[in-house]
C-alpha cells in the first residue's frame, strides 16, 4: 500500500509549511496526489490545498476536527481529543489505508499513537526512534534516539536488525556497516548492555562492524549506529548543539575577517545542508507495523517534502517485510512479555 | 605542597613537547622552576632540559628508568615496568613530595597508578574523569567522561560535589551552575540512575538546576555537567568528532567560495582555541587524594603549560580539602564497601 498519511496541522508551521511541503513533493515528482492523504480540521486544510493551488488534485483529506495543543501529554492528547490529526491518521495506516504516516506533531503523541494503534511487527518487541544525519561519507542512522532510554541487550540486537533493513530499503546499499555507540575500540571496553548486545548482533545476518567511538560518528564508516535511548539522543542532541554554536562562531569570525557577502554566503549555500537533520525527512519510528516518520516541530517545506520521499522509499523497499522475514530466522532470547 | 609533578616520558610528543611545555610555563611566569619535578629516563630527560636552556634551572629530576610503549595493560605497565614515569609521579605525590601529577601517557595507566598509588579523598567512593571545554558563555566542566562506566546515583551527586568544588578553585566562579545530562528538560525524563540522582543533588550545598539537554551544553549556563561515564564519554568524543568534521568542511568551503589567505588565518585563529581541548590542560581525574591531570596524548607544548597552570591553581585553592569538607557535611546512603 504506497500511499503516505501527511498529519496536516502537526509542527510550529501547520498547516501552510505541511501543505507547501506536499507540494513540493508533488513538484519533484516524489509522489503522485493519489498517494497522499491528509489529515486536519477538513475546512482548513481545504483552504490551505486550495491557497497552494492543489484545490482541484485530488488530494484526499480526512477530516480531525480536535486541535492538540501540543502541551497536552500523549495521554490526555489520545483521551480528550480522540480525533486529533495524528490519531485519525494513524487509524488511517491501521485500516490499511496509508502505509505511511508522516508528523510533526509532538513526538511522544506520535509514538504514543502508532505503537498502540499498530503495533510492533511480528518478532520486534519494541520500537525505536531513528534519525538520519548527514556523515562525512554518506548519511547515517543512529537508533534509538530516545523511545526506550532503559533498552535490554535483545532490544539493541533488535535495532540493529531494522536499522540495517531500513538503511538498505532507502539508500540502496546491499549490506550496510552496522556498529554499536561504545566508548573504546576495544572488544571487552563498555558497559555489560554493550557487550551483551555486542554478542548477540555477532550472531545476526547483517554487516556487523563492532565497536563505533563517539569521535568516529560522523567521519566513520559505519551507515547504522545502535545505542540505548540515553546515550542515543545524547548524541543527537550534542551534536545539533556543537552544530549550532560552531557555525555561529565560525560566521562570525568571518564577518571579523572581512569575507565578503557573497563568498559568506557560498559558505552557508555549502555548510547549511550538511547539518540539516530534515535532510532525510526526519525522524523513523522503527519496529511499528507501518511507516512512521516524525518530523522536527520547526520543519519547513523541504522537510515535509524528503519526509514523504522516503517514507515511500522505504514502503516500496518493503523494510518491514524484511525485518519481519529476518526477525523470523533469529533465535532471541526467550524474555518475559512485553519484555 | 604547591608543586607539581611532570611525567616527562608521557605522549606521542614526548620528552620535546612536554619539556617545551614547561619552558613555556616558566617564562609566562606560570609556575617557578622549584615547583616541577620531573620524572622519566634521568639521562634524557636532562639532556632535553639543557636542549631547552633549562639544564641550569635546577628543575628536579626523578629518575624512572623503565619506558612504557602505551600499548601495555595498565596492570602489565605496573607489574612489569615498575619504574615508569607514571609510577614514580605517583609514588612522589603519595610521599608529598609534590601535590598534583601531570602525565599524557595512558589514560588508563594514569587512573589505575593514581586511584591505587592515591586512594580516594576521605568519604568519596570513586574518581571520576572531568573534562574541561570551551562553552559559548564560559569554560565548563563534564564529569565523569569515562573512569566509570555504570556509577551508582550516589556517585553522581559526589561527581556534583566534587565539580563545583573544582570549578569553584580554579576559575573563581563562587556558585558554579551544576546540571545533570539528561534527555528532556522535564523532571521525570530520562532513566532511572538519573532521577535519583537528581533527588540527591537537589540536597548538596551546591547550586543544581536540574537538568541538561544535550543542545544546551555548548551554549547554556551550566559550569558544572554530571554524566555517568559511558554517556560522558559519549557526549567528549562526539563533540570532538563534529567539531573536526565541520571545521574541515568549512575551510573546505571557504577555499572553494575564494576566501583570501589572510582571512582564512584569522578566522581560524580565531576557531581553534575554542575547539582545542587542551586550552585547559586536559582531564582531571577528581576523588583521588591529589591534583592529577590527564593530557591529550597528542599534546604540545602549550596543552603541557596549560595543565601546570591549572594543577597549581587547584593546589592553591585547596580543592580537594574543600571536596572532603563538603562531603563530611552530606549524609550519602550507606552503601557497602567499595560501592
Amino acid at each position: 500500500m504506497s500511499k503516505v498519511v501527511l498529519d496536516a496541522l502537526g509542527g510550529d508551521h501547520a498547516p501552510q509549511e505541511v501543505v507547501a511541503g506536499l507540494a513540493m513533493a508533488l513538484e519533484r515528482k516524489f509522489a503522485r496526489p493519489d498517494q497522499v492523504l491528509l489529515t486536519g480540521p477538513r475546512d482548513r486544510v481545504l483552504q490551505e490545498l486550495a491557497a497552494r493551488g492543489l484545490g482541484a488534485a485530488g488530494i484526499e483529506v480526512h477530516d480531525a476536527p480536535d486541535v492538540l495543543s501540543g502541551d497536552e501529554s500523549p495521554t490526555d492528547a489520545m483521551r480528550k481529543k480522540p480525533k486529533n490529526s495524528i490519531a485519525v491518521g494513524i487509524g488511517l495506516v491501521k485500516q490499511g489505508l496509508g502505509g505511511a504516516f508522516i508528523s510533526a506533531g509532538s513526538t511522544g503523541t506520535v509514538v504514543a499513537a502508532a505503537t498502540l494503534g499498530l503495533g510492533c511487527l511480528e518478532g520486534i518487541r519494541r520500537p525505536a526512534i531513528g534519525a538520519i544525519i548527514h556523515g562525512e561519507k554518506h548519511p547515517f542512522l543512529v537508533l534509538d534516539v530516545g523511545a526506550n532510554p532503559m533498552p535490554k541487550a535483545h532490544h539493541l540486537a533488535q535495532y540493529a536488525l531494522m536499522g540495517s533493513a531500513y538503511y538498505r530499503g532507502t539508500f540502496d546499499v546491499a549490506e550496510p556497516n552496522v556498529g554499536i555507540l561504545n566508548i573504546g575500540s576495544e572488544e571487552l571496553k563498555g558497559n555489560p548492555l554493550v557487550r551483551e548486545a555486542r554478542a548477540m548482533m555477532k550472531q545476526l545476518p547483517i554487516r556487523f562492524t563492532g565497536n563505533v567511538e563517539g569521535v568516529e560518528v560522523f567521519s566513520g564508516d559505519c551507515h547504522v549506529i545502535v545505542a540505548d535511548g540515553f546515550t542515543g539522543n545524547v548524541l543527537l542532541k550534542v551534536s545539533e548543539g556543537v552544530a549550532e554554536y560552531l557555525l555561529r562562531q565560525m560566521f562570525g569570525l568571518m564577518k571579523q575577517a572581512g569575507v565578503d557577502g557573497a563568498a559568506m554566503q557560498k559558505v552557508q549555500k555549502g555548510i547549511l545542508p550538511r547539518v540539516d537533520f530534515s535532510e532525510y525527512g526526519g525522524a523513523l519510528l522503527l519496529g511499528v507495523d507501518g511507516v512512521v516518520t516524525i518530523c522536527h516541530g520547526r520543519s519547513r517545506a523541504p522537510a515535509f517534502a524528503n519526509a514523504i520521499r522516503f517514507a515511500l522509499r522505504a514502503l516500496d523497499a518493503e523494510v518491514n517485510r524484511h525485518i519481519v522475514q529476518v526477525a523470523r530466522t533469529v533465535a532471541l532470547p526467550s524474555a518475559e512479555p512485553n519484555a
